[in-house]
């Protein structure tokens, strides 16, 4: 009987979101008859608006059910790119854009695309853990830089990323509407970021999957920056802003020359990305908006009631960032105050006292040299304002017990 | 302004389906107002049968639209555990079934959790091109075996395949039921080919993407042989079979021990396949199975209509095989006795000419050293009886000319 199946040596180097571990644990309360509070998922519990469910509907009837071309139908590319044009200001055409399944998988094909083993590759941390995994996975060496305590809101540490380029830095990841923290750049952090990677000739990845979850005024992008638009990729996703989490839909758009070889890679990796979706997404950007605000004010309401019912709770302070839906409050004094040095018995015993589920700090890479604070992550997408005020009530009741 | 994108080394290895430069001169000559028999497609001009369609559209309106789980659905996990335990006799539960967004990303991903860079991997040549192009691209040595001609049907080269084999081969890549030829393993193969990879310990890999394009009798898979369950991993579709190709689903089944990497892969590739495409594969599993049946019959009677018109054409001589919806006529004399001494003029020519469009050997890989016959590749997939009819009296007339 076979049992050693000598697995390739990249795969020790394979990272996951261990924020699913969490979810686990979370489902596992639920099934032992316990109500959780599910602060930990990223996913969105509204419902697709109707009209791009019926227009999947309708295109799955059509027949839109054969291959498309590789980087996708051309209506869908054409509508993304004046989607840029409109607000980046980007000189997109059709040909700049690769629809790909989700946004994630703008992470590895271009990683694979203009990572050589041993290039150095720039990336927040705490940050979107599948950015590491992939640089590691595939022979590059991750580099990260701090987002640290601002004084309204969590900051990218530039001034700790410029001390770490070097001769071999070619790649620079950047997630400005940031997950965990909801860091966001200022004018002068994207024109330093832009000035940086010009400087030394990086190519950047910018991942916006967060960009159209912005609550009083427009997020604006990196990419708008002069001499930025021809050395970015952009990860879009439909995931978070028509909340269309599980149907897979996202895209890479770029400078043609990377577009072409990330469309080769969709030949490669999935021929081409599901059909009839890509009809419902053409629906979800150029049709009705008005659900889009919709759901743009639930999650408001949700930030507001998550950030005031932290705030009042003894030993934790909490930013009202406004992008995302993340939170990242400092819960250093409360743990302190519960005789807490880790994350995990923390967490477990506030899931087995509460049946509040969150992720930490842990979560989100291995923390830097010089971090003394706690943080938890707190996402308000996939859970009421009744579960919300409920939960946060028992977490206080928990911390100051 | 920024030209050099210096783009990764891995780059240069990378291959593409060199059909798709077939369907795009195909469509080229339709735009420019010609007529054109599409023998060149992979793809169904079939419609998926309605009652999954239907079940696509209920698991929608459900609000089946959320993340599921990066290796799928259980449910579906476990209908695919059972029907390979009932079609191929394996002891898989749903532990052994990974969920994902198509067949092809079963051969990226295999590669990348069990081959080092410098492994051999055996693979048909001719053959579906991703192999090749995958094994290169991930730093692995892509060694031939030949598919040949027989008495009634092409024949893998096992002969040729064991004298391929190093000390250095690591990977078995078997198309049983292969594209293009039709090739399909007799008894007698599967048992050779099981003992070959026991033997020298190899991991295998089973694309049995047309295993259920079958006409007459079934299909049987080599994992069915002894010791070879727990080496094999099984690229399963559900694109031919239910003529969903646009839907984008299929699986990875094997192990558990190389599942389990396939779906930390899967976490940082694409997070999970599209939730409600799964309910509806569901469907297709274990609903109603007249519609399969009847698109069976509906390729048989195109298999039969393009065999008895290529062999009714001078010079060209066409095995009837029992599986696939490919043919791969021998076309050598045809081609000679118009002049031609290469593929792309000839494929060009007919093109022009008769508005046939054709994949050749060409598409399919680089000839291996003695093969000194002429092959094109039909597909009867995409075309109606009426139009092969039409088409092939033109290629006929045009060879005979």
């Amino acid at each position: 009987m076979k049992t050693d199946y000598r697995l390739a040596d990249r795969v020790g180097k394979l990272g996951v979101e261990t924020a699913f571990v969490v979810a686990g644990q979370a489902a596992a309360h639920a099934a032992a008859g316990n109500r959780v509070f599910p602060f930990h998922l990223g996913d969105l519990n509204l419902p697709t608006p109707p009209h791009i469910v019926e227009a999947a509907c309708r295109a799955l009837r059509d027949g839109k059910t054969g291959y498309t071309a590789n980087v996708g139908i051309p209506q869908l590319r054409e509508a993304l790119a004046e989607e840029f044009r409109r607000t980046r200001g980007t000189s997109y055409t059709a040909e700049n854009v690769a629809i790909q399944p989700g946004g994630k998988p703008v992470i590895s094909k271009f990683l694979l695309t203009v990572m050589n083993p041993g290039d150095e590759v720039l990336y927040p941390n705490p940050g979107f853990p599948i950015y590491e995994s992939q640089i590691q996975f595939h022979g590059g060496v991750a580099v990260p830089y701090g987002v640290v305590p601002g004084t309204t809101n969590f900051t990218f540490d530039i001034d700790g990323l410029e001390a770490a380029i070097t001769e071999r830095t070619k790649i620079l990841i950047v997630n400005d509407l940031h997950n965990p923290t909801s860091a966001e750049c200022s004018a002068e952090d994207r024109r330093r970021l832009a000035e940086l990677a010009i400087r030394h000739d990086l190519l950047v990845l910018l991942d916006e999957a967060y960009f159209d979850i912005h609550y009083d005024g427009q997020s604006t992008s990196i990419v708008s920056e002069p001499g930025m638009e021809e050395r970015s990729v952009i990860l879009y996703t439909f995931s978070k802003r028509f909340a269309m989490t599980g149907w897979r839909l996202g895209a890479a758009l770029g400078p043609k020359e990377i577009i072409q070889v990330i469309g080769k890679l969709n030949v490669n990796d999935e021929s081409c990305s599901t059909h009839f979706v890509q009809w419902a997404a053409l629906e979800a950007l150029t049709g009705d908006q008005q659900p889009v605000r919709e759901i743009l004010q639930v999650l408001k309401q949700r930030r507001d009631r998550c950030v005031d019912l932290l705030n009042d709770i003894e030993g934790i302070t909490c930013f009202r960032p406004d992008a995302t839906f993340y939170l990242w409050p400092d819960i250093t004094e409360a743990m302190g105050g519960k005789g807490f040095t880790a994350y995990q018995p923390f967490l477990a015993t506030v899931l087995q006292e509460t049946g509040v589920s969150m992720c930490a700090r842990s979560h989100f890479g291995t923390p830097l040299p010089g971090e003394n604070r706690f943080f938890l992550r707190l996402a308000y997408s996939g859970i009421d304002v009744a579960a919300i005020e409920e939960g946060l009530q028992r977490l206080k009741a928990f911390i100051e017990r």
